[in-house]
């Protein structure tokens, strides 16, 4: 098939998504072709307008369409919390709880000296920017649960402490629906370590 | 989150593929938000340009930039001999295989009652007006092993055998690597049932 074969360029083009190989790839595209033409135009419309639509909240980091973002500049939040997480798409998670109803932070990663990820590549100094003019009394870290985030959370801690702010964390222990023989061995040793009184 | 917001069409448009749910759907867009804004640009472009820039080939059915395709125009294909196939991903198929060197007919579908497709609703009557004006020799049926590839082998046949056509259909049997006990039994079935002389 020749190379500039428009077909042959949407395959290759959707291929570059990752988990999306050619041949899923291909069964997409001959999808595509079954549908109306404006199934096509509507999705790679969707997909042109994204880089320019989207931006980065300069209080929060978060992605938005909007600077600030509306979860900053909502007046029915919270005040005075701050909820900690590495990825934008962990505030989508929190929020689809409806448990939380302060603010967030987004430091855009967790610290991984082997990737070359110190502090100074996070948005740690626009955290402690924050802190004062918000009146922060509790930052909440949601960082994850592995080495790096665990890394984040201790130097966030020892950052934030001296200032005089409640400093909490996600619990971690077995979760809802695992039946204890099936967890795996950290989350039990975590659910142990973090056991609560009845 | 606000239902226009662009990341949230985006998630919504990608969705709309199959197999594609929304939570793949967000992770791709996030994916996308962390490249090169001329990411989602090129794979938005290739998707918009797809639908105006594919065309149904006039002569052999299968989908393709220039009308007649380039199978059909290709000198060096053998006359004389023309593969019958479901749909346009079945070309693609056979030709990977780089053992067919004849040119294709794709009939966009199988005969299935139940889904109220008859003869009449597939490229039947184009593939008679070839056979004469092409000096067609040889029909190889690739359609499915299923009831409906069945079927529309058998109506094939019926249609072509009186037209002193050569109807041959592609082999049923072990698929290559496949072990016989593991093999599936209508597979076993068929090994059997078509089997060789050595």
């Amino acid at each position: 098939m020749d190379p500039v074969d428009p077909l042959k360029a949407c395959i290759v083009q959707l291929s570059r998504f990752p988990g999306i190989g050619e041949r899923t790839a291909t069964r997409l595209v001959y999808w595509l072709l079954r549908q109306a033409p404006d199934v096509a135009s509507a999705i790679g419309a969707a997909l042109q307008a994204l880089p320019a639509a989207m931006t980065k909240c300069g209080r929060c980091g978060n992605i938005s369409a909007v600077d600030p973002c509306s979860l900053c500049e909502d007046v029915k939040r919270i005040g005075g919390i701050l909820c900690v997480v590495e990825r934008p798409q962990d505030v989508q998670a929190i929020e689809a709880t409806g448990e939380y109803r302060g603010r967030y932070h987004v430091l855009g990663g967790a610290i991984a000296p082997l990737d070359g990820i110190g502090p100074d590549q996070l948005n740690i100094s626009s955290l402690l920017h924050r802190v004062g003019p918000e009146s922060i009394a509790e930052v909440l870290i949601a960082t994850d649960p592995d080495v790096e985030g665990d890394a984040t959370a201790l130097y966030l801690t020892k950052l934030l402490k001296p200032l005089d702010i409640k400093v909490t964390r996600l619990a971690h222990g077995i979760s809802v629906g695992t039946e204890i023989e099936y967890a795996d061995r950290s989350s039990v040793a975590r659910a142990i370590e973090n056991r609560r009184e009845l």
